[in-house]
Parts: structure tokens; sequence; C-alpha cells
């Protein structure tokens, strides 16, 4: 049986801390003036008389077991984008429902697809809201209440399993909540280096902190119409380095914090992903570099599109769109591949790619020598079969709900690499794809019904797909 | 180590088959006194000078293990498709050894891309030629080597293993000899079905007994340069009839000629084949009654593109390039599910795709009811662990080819969804894609290195991965 009232006691404190995530919107409404912030304000306020119904249930037993954990993390999510899109309704700034929550799911989820046309006009407290919902997303919610809520036992394992990306995820202490104290901590503090690097360059305060919201969930959405573009090289160099950094696993940072140096060089995922972007960027540079006036400008951007692809942020500095076809297909491929686990990146994931690559080899490896029975390794650790089982039916529920979405949008008739793009960028939670989804245009032109399959893709990318599928299967409502 | 006078050995055998394979073709070039006949009657020599000479080779051991069956497989393959190439580069039709490459191999892996521009005014010899390589590539080369040669031990199931496609290969019979056999009298037994029904329609001789390989060995080239598009209305039928039951398993037919009824109907991977077909069609149907002047038309369509593409042979009644994206997705997904195992069918296979679905499901049961320990059963037996771990790379396998051939192929500048669907159409024996790879089109406007990464495509993907894979492996070559 469900353990329902501790879900619903955790939805409750999520609500709670989405009223306190809208309060530096608030802020930013009574800085400039913006009427918005009454809208913030009525969604505060509702959050809040909502978490402090939820809160009131009696929780007789705290246990939780893979099945509350993964429904917890996908209601959680579902409640905190359906409340998270008042306020563009409220103000009428995104009047129809659909559109809103689209926003601020590609918002959570670190996606960056964009329904709206220009966002030059629309008034900075939203923006803001925009902008930080990458940030909380980046990291995850249910993570950050962990760190702060005293919940018992070690059960809300499950929680962070079921949100924290990668194939198998390792606590860095034995506690639970003090592994999402560390998380939190390392992830604000590179943030605010991030934040330093980009005033020092001469960024306005609001540009700077809402470009460091969108590096650091790996996000994406930006305050301008022509996304990084207008900014200049330095601040766009600042940029690429960070979308990188975001996109390493934080185990990696844990390790560097503690001086063992040893383990962070022996890192296969980080090496594939540190190989995978440098000769991605060499093969671009090497394709682009008669369309700009110098080797050291093609570099520049390829550096910047590789980063800002495989890191799953998608700001864009050039439209990527008008590139050669072999730039495209590389950048295509990146999209799957995606960032390191354990990083505030989407995709696949690079642990993942490693694991299935090595698990070909094992089995070329068993056709050759049947009595060599070996054991796939990673990191001088063996891989246990249960995660090798589990990366494989996510690969192949990967493929179903890719085909099953792309099906389900090409309803609108638009053309096939709109609607393969369109749903690689949303379910890797990337931002933009090729042709109609490209950097230079929006998500606008769908139906409704496409842009709540496209919202269904991003959620269920972000939250690795098992929560999703479990919180929609009918066994788990059974007895 | 290898045994490599048995792979010579066999070797020599496959050329000896494949002399014999032309002779019809000369009996053509003879009836229609065309001259291709002496280019067709030189490779018939060359063929049986080499496999003189290899099979002059002592063979110490017959003894074969699975190594030596998937390279003597993926050897086999090569060699009769460079030989096969012969005819059209002597004879001047097709100059380039590369085009002839493509062609041929597009006709043994029963593909029918074509680098053709047109065919009508190619010699009836070499067209009777290029259609008969979809035949022999269809139920297999070794397979009807093992039903005619007396090579000892049951260790030649591991080349049947090899060359037949699908996750576990079953014998019908006790003995691997017989079992060939019957496979290859029931291939001859509908062949010759079809043959009856396509000329009492009233198609002369020569285009019932090309199209009819084309529809057994589920290949696709034609005679005619709109391929099916000007036959009656009848024949079209019969057509689409026969390419759906050349994709059905062919266990089922033995199961039928025995009478088992039951085992049948109980056939879970034919079930689902018919039901993906049925539901294809009617959504097609649905789709693109607007484009034809009556309901009929638009099924009988849509009935024959479903049964082109599923069944991965590739001929076409119009120009399905030009249906709405919603009818080009369904293509495009059936394209990959392809056929039943153990027919003359390329793609995925139905069985494989049942085998991934059922696994996704376990491992949410798993996550939902963590002490339910639930085999994974198809028919009524336990599907083995070996067979889902190989299912589980094999689809690793398909999709890293599928991304590095379509990097290699993008460097020719063509777009995305030509790109994608050249890839798609090639690795799974298809023939035709979309966009400048659609039905109306062909494969001549890519560069040489391009057809080359197409022709290994088509190869790998008629051999299902493995032999291809092993035979490159430097593992398979160490001691």
């Amino acid at each position: 049986m469900m353990n329902s009232k501790m879900v619903k006691y955790i939805l409750g404190w999520v609500l709670f801390f989405e009223a306190m995530f809208m309060m530096p919107s608030l802020v930013a409404a009574l800085i400039y003036r913006e009427q918005e912030g009454f809208a913030l304000l009525a969604t505060i306020l509702l959050c809040a008389a909502a978490g402090f119904l939820l809160t009131r249930t009696k929780v007789q037993s705290k246990t939780m077991y893979a099945r509350e954990g993964f429904v917890t993390v996908a209601l959680c999510w579902i409640v905190l984008s359906v409340f998270g899109a008042l306020p563009f309704v409220i103000s009428r700034r995104i009047p129809s429902f659909i559109d809103a929550l689209f926003e601020v799911v590609s918002g959570f989820t670190t996606t960056g697809s964009s329904i709206l046309t220009e966002v030059e006009s629309m008034p900075k407290c939203l923006l803001f809201w925009r902008s930080f919902t990458h940030w909380i997303g980046g990291m995850g919610v249910l993570v950050l209440v962990m760190a702060v809520l005293p919940l018992a036992g070690g059960n809300n394992m499950y929680l962070m399993k079921a949100e924290s990306p990668g194939p198998s995820v390792g606590k860095l202490v034995p506690k639970v909540k003090r592994t999402a104290a560390l998380l939190y901590g390392m992830y604000i503090g590179l943030s605010v280096f991030q934040l330093f690097f980009l005033l020092i360059g001469g960024m306005p305060v609001f540009d700077a902190l809402t470009t460091m919201f969108g590096t650091a969930g790996t996000g994406g959405f930006g305050v301008k119409n022509d996304s990084m573009a207008g900014y200049s090289t330095y601040l766009q160099a600042v940029v690429t380095v960070f979308m990188i950094l975001f996109g390493v696993n934080f185990n990696i940072y844990y390790l560097l914090l503690k001086k063992r140096w040893k383990s962070v060089l022996g890192s296969v995922e980080v090496r594939t992903y540190i190989g995978i972007i440098l000769v991605s960027i060499i093969l671009i540079t090497i394709n682009i570099s008669g369309m700009f006036p110098s080797v050291r400008e093609a570099l520049h951007h390829a550096s910047f599109q590789v980063g800002t692809i495989i890191t799953t942020t998608g700001f864009a500095t050039t439209d990527f769109n008008l590139w050669p076809s072999f730039s495209k297909t590389i950048l295509v491929l990146l999209m799957f591949i995606g960032a390191c686990a354990g990083s505030t990146g989407g995709g696949i994931k690079v642990s993942r790619i490693v694991i299935l690559f090595k698990s070909i080899m094992k089995e070329l490896d068993v056709i050759v020598h049947p009595h060599n029975i070996r054991k796939i390794k990673m990191d001088g650790r063996v891989v246990e079969h249960s995660v090798i089982r589990s990366v494989n039916v996510f690969m192949v529920s990967y493929i179903l709900i890719f085909a099953v979405s792309m099906l389900l949008i090409s309803i609108d008739n638009f053309d096939f690499t709109t609607n393969f793009t369109a749903v690689a960028a949303t379910m890797n939670n990337i931002g933009p794809g090729l042709e109609m989804v490209g950097p230079t245009s929006n998500f606008s032109m769908f139906s409704n019904f496409s842009k709540l399959v496209l919202t269904f893709d991003m959620l269920v990318g972000r939250l690795e797909l098992f929560p999703l599928l479990i919180l929609f299967s009918r066994n788990t409502w059974s007895r």
C-alpha cells in the first residue's frame, strides 16, 4: 500500500519552498516597480495556503520505499510546475495556461525551450522568476528539501535516487541529509564564482543573475531576444567555461575539495566528457572555419555551441541551424549524449553511454571467448548487474517515449527535422533544436496538444523516465 | 585459434553456388540476345576458378565455434557481393566498382536502394541478376549451403545463427541440415504461389519473376522506373499480401504444415506484427483519405506502403514523401520495427521489440514490487537471460552504428531528413527513405565515401550487426 500521507506531507513542504523561491522575484518587482508583483504575491499566498493544508496531514509512518520515492518526485515536479505557471497566467503576460505551463516546466526541467516570440518586453520580475526556475530545477527541489527538513530514516535515499540524474546515485557521505547539503553548498559556491566573473566583465547585475541561473541549472532561458549573441566575447567565454563546469559530476568537486586528485583524474566519465567536448570542438571548428573571418572566431563559436548543447543548456551566440550538415549532426548527437551523471545537465548522460559501450565490448568478447566471464568495471569498480539492466531499460523506454512523442506531434504536420529535434531538445532538456525550433525560433507554432506532449517530454527527461512511468503505471496503484 | 581452413573451404563452396546462381541470368541473356551475357559468363568462370582454389584446402578439423560462424558469414557475404558486382563492372553498365558494389549489396541484403537513375534501359539479363540477388539473400546463402553440403557435426548451427535474423534461432527439427532444407522448401513453395497469382493477373513472365524475387526476399528492386505504380490494382494487391506473408516468421508456416493451429494462433510475434500492420493502415488511411478520390483507394495505397515498409521490401505505388507528416512518421517508425524474426524481412524485428517492451514492464514491476521476481516469458516460455542481454546489446550497437553512419554521410552536406532516412533505409534493408532518397529518387548523389558507409550499413543490418562487428574486432584475431 502506498504511504500517501507521507507523500502529501512532502508535497506540502515543497509548496512552502516554492512560496519562498518566489520571494526574490517579488523583490525584483518592487525594485523595478512592476505591477506583475501582485500576481507573484497572489501565487505565494496560494502556495503557502496549499502547503499549510497538506502539511497538516498526520503522518503515522515515515517509511518510504522506492515506489513512494518515485511517485513523490513525479508529483512534486508536476505540482511545482502548475503553481509556478500561475504568475504568468494571473498577470495575463502568458494568458494561456498550457503556454505558461510549457514555459515553467521548461524552466524547472532546465530545458530552456520557449513559447515566447520575444522576451525583452516581459516584466523583469517574471523574467527573473523564469530564469530562477532553472537554478532551482538544476540541483533539484527535493534535494534541497532533504538538506533542510528532518525526514527520518535512510529511506529518503529513494527520493534522491529518483530526482538526481544518472544510472546510480552515490552518496558523498553516509548521511543523505548531509550529502544533500554538500551538493547545494558546492552548487551555490560555483554559482557565486560565475556571478563574480560575469560582473567583472561589466554585465549588468540583472543580466548577470539571470545568466548565472541559466548556466548553473544548464537551462538556457535568456533575457535578450538574441540570447547571448549581444554580449562580449569575454562574457560568452565565461558562460562557455561555466556551462561545461556545471555539466561535470558534482562528486568530482567533492573529491577536489577533499584533495583526492587521483580519483578526480581517474574518473572515466569526466575524461570521456572532456574528450567528447574537445573532439567535437575541433571537428566543428574545421567544418565551419570558412563561415567566420578567423579560425579564432570559428573556435569561439564552436566551443560555445558544443558547450551549450552537450551540457543541455541551450544558450546561443549564433544561428547554428545555418551551419553545414556535418556540424549540425555532431550537435544533434551531443544532444543525446548529454552531460555527466550527478550534474545539473540533461540528456542520456556520459556514464550511461560508457556503460553501454562497455556492454557491447563485453558481448563481443563473450561470443569470441565463451568461457571468459568478465564483469563490466568502471573507475575500478564492478558495475552491478541491476545497474546495467536499468541502463538498458532506460535506453529502451527512452526510444519508445521518443518515438511516440514524435508521432503525436507530427499531427501538426511540420517537417521531420523540426519534429525530431523538437522532441530531442525537450526530452534532453536542451532548448533549441533545428529548423523551425532552431536557435532563432521558438515553440509557439505548435498546437496545444503538441505543447502538452513536449511538456511531458521535458518532465520525463529531467526525471529520467522512471518516476513518471511509475506514476502512470496501473501496477503502482493496485494493492 | 581461428579454424581458417574450414572458413576458406566454406567460402569456396559459396563461390561455386554463386556461379550456379548466375546461370539463370545467363539464360536470360541468351533468350534476349544481350551481349552482357559475356560479362556474366566471365564472372561465372571467375567464381568457379576461385571456388576451386579455395575448396582444395585440406580441412583437418571441421570444428566450428561461434567465432568461426560469425566470421564465415561476414566473409561469405562480402565475397559474394564483390563477385556479384563484377557483371555490372565488366559490362560497363555500372562502370564504377563502388556503385556496382552498392547495387549488389543492396540486392543480396534485400535492401533495394539503388544508385541507378533509371532502370528500364538496363539489359534484362542484368536486371534479372539484380533481382535474383534479392531472392538468394532473403533466405540466406549459407542456409542453402547447409541444406545441400555435408558439413559434419551440430556445430554448423553457429552458421545458421549468424545468418538467420532474430534474437534466437530455433531449429524446426533436431538436424540443422534438414531445418535448412525445410526452410528453403517453404520459401520456394511460397514463391511459386506468388508467381502463379502474378501470372494469372496478366503480368509478363519477366516482370512476374523479378517482382516475385523482390517480394520473396523483401528486397524491392523493380524493373520499371515507377516501381509498382504502373501495374494494375490487382497485381499491387497480390504484392501487398505476399510482402506481408514473406515478413512472417517461417516457423509459423512449418507449424501450419504440421497443423499445430494453437501454436500458430498463439504466437505473440505474429499477432503483434499483424496488429501493428492493421493499426498503421487504419491511421494512415484516415490521414491521407483527402489526397485520394475514394477511401478505398486511400486504403489500397496505405496498405501497400505499410506492407512495403514494415516488411522492409521497398516497392512503391505512390510517392509517400508527399504524404502528411503524421503518415510519414508512422512509416519511419515501421522502418525500424521491421518484420518478424526468421522471415526474409529486415529491421529490428517484431520479436525484439516485444522482448524489449516486456523488459520495461518487468523493470517497472521490480521497482514497485521489489520482492516479486518475475521472468520474461514469450509464447509461454521463459526468455533466457542471455537472449535478453543480447537483444539489449543489439539495440545499443544498432544506435551506435546508426549515429556514426549519419555523422559520416553528413559530410556530403545533404539535409538531416535525407541523411537520417538514408541510414534508416539501408540499415533496416528497406530501400527508399524520405526527401532526396524518397521513393521517386535514388542514392546516386552520395559521394563514394558515403556509398561505402551505406553499403556497410546494408550488410551490418542484414547480418544483424554481430558478424561484421566480430570480423572487425581485434579480439577475434588475437590468440
